[in-house]
């Protein structure tokens, strides 16, 4: 492994082959990290956490200008006590994981996202930047988040749902807004939803569903477009 | 490299650099495993296969008491004669990859699934655990093949088709069932099935579709929710 | 860092811990290579390029004879000046990324593919061999782009877009085609995209649509199967 002279390893840690971690990354007790990763510049982890082989943590977004809103990451990656990370990640600086957070292989979140606690990001889920999402979701196997997006406590995003944040698909300059799901609500498998609608606490959306505006409280929808159904 | 003493490296094996070998991993003869790949404990490679770079074979499923139906992985991961394994791949322990497999670059596949003969799992595309395939099945590129599902013989899996195997979407605690899909059944891109249903020998289902319901031999559906097609 | 004797490293150049540089790689100036990544056989790297950490570029295809149409990689992987390419990327050989192209993480490029100059590919999008994309598109997060299809210039591609080059899902042997996307064309989110249709100049295409014949131009388009919007 090549670890920066100035970082502490306690010794409570497994630190597999060729990990390289960088300066300014902070470790705590029983931290497991498998062969290949790294860990860049000023990450934060807390203690009992897992990562497994081949994943990199705290990098920081590329500059394009043909990339509206971007930003840079606002502060370092951190990584809540007892979470734990699979193999082949990618997640970004400027994130926080709280307690308890399980990334999926080949899972990536970008930067100034915050992940609540006990909440699972799936296997090869996508999730961007600016996104708040609270604790105990389940966000399945290839799913996609998008920016500026919210998901409240106990959410469920099935299998390749997609979501939207770009009503006008960079034709025009608009505000981009992702959707907004409720507490409670569940969304199935690769269902579809437009930029900036709501999704109200405990409504179900069917899988394969486009969801193209609001959905109330409580209430089930499906088809294309997504009607309710009685 | 990084090869553990106890594990016999044939000297017909071209192995790259940086690759980790753990211990109890048994290579055939004519292996050739890519610039960083991972082999972790006891992992089973018959002779004549090729192995990308940065892929990691043998991992160990994560506990979480948050999912359903967790198992451990039954055993060791096998790879049979003649497999082809691409790059950025991760592949459990407890599954088993029959000859002449082939698995794409960034695909992943669980613990305890079985892979027949001549079968493609194609790029970036996702095998949950305890799934059964058959013989020259192709599964194309970002395909979600969820866990308990059956696919027989000669199926066709079309790019970003979805499945699921949880009806009630985590609310209720209810045995969990993918779809079976029977001999030559072919599923058109971005089709979406829902949990537990029956798709036909033969059967073909149009790009697009979302499947509710069984799906009768030699039958063709498309359409949301899909109907047949006379 | 392990770099073939006979490949000439600027002294311009950033090169990450464990990187590994095979013969006859050419690498321009200012050229920064993240840890663990893999430039193989042959590799052109112009001037003023970034890549991140676990990326491998220059692959060769497998062979597989239940590939139709397969062909070999058609000279080397070329990488434009002022490109920027992510973590975890695999990008093959005998393609040609234009300057200024940007690829991100997690995605992956097949054999002889051209993007052209000021490209996005977005994060774990998967692209197929022998496509041809324009200037200045914008490809989203996890898209699925297919063999032999053809991008003009100013396309934007929606997350989780789908699109199929096999008509007959390989039961019959066929010409494969690709859709044909004009110049300025947008494609919704998780839209899905038949075989061999062409999409107008500036068409617009509805989230979640299933586009089943061409779209003229200027034309916009919703629904399953698309109709058009008045």
């Amino acid at each position: 492994m090549m670890v920066h002279p100035s970082v502490h390893v306690p010794s409570s840690c497994v630190i597999g082959e060729n990990v390289v971690i960088e300066e300014g990354v902070t470790l705590g007790e029983n931290v497991q990290v498998g062969h290949h990763s790294v860990l860049l510049k000023g990450t934060i982890l807390e203690e009992d956490i897992m990562i497994g082989c081949n994943s990199v943590l705290g990098c920081q977004p590329f500059k394009n200008s043909r990339i509206q809103h971007e930003n840079n990451a606002e502060g370092e990656l951190y990584v809540g006590k007892g979470s734990r990370i699979g193999n082949g990640t990618i997640i970004y600086s400027g994130t926080k994981l709280s307690r308890e957070v399980m990334v999926g292989d080949l899972a990536s979140i970008r930067e100034n996202t915050v992940v609540g606690q006990a909440t699972v990001i799936g296997r090869n889920a996508m999730v961007e930047c600016r996104t708040l999402i609270g604790e105990r979701c389940l966000i399945q196997t290839s799913a996609y988040i998008t920016a500026d997006m919210v998901l409240e406590d106990d959410v469920f995003i099935g299998p390749e749902v997609s979501t939207s944040n770009d009503k006008y698909m960079v034709r025009t300059s608009t505000s981009l807004k992702g959707p907004h799901i409720k507490e409670g609500a569940s969304i199935g498998n690769n269902a579809t939803l437009l930029p900036g609608i709501i999704i109200g606490k405990n409504a179900m959306i069917g899988a394969g569903a486009v969801v193209t505006k609001d959905v109330t409280d409580g209430c089930t929808v499906a088809g294309v477009p997504a009607r309710k159904i009685p």
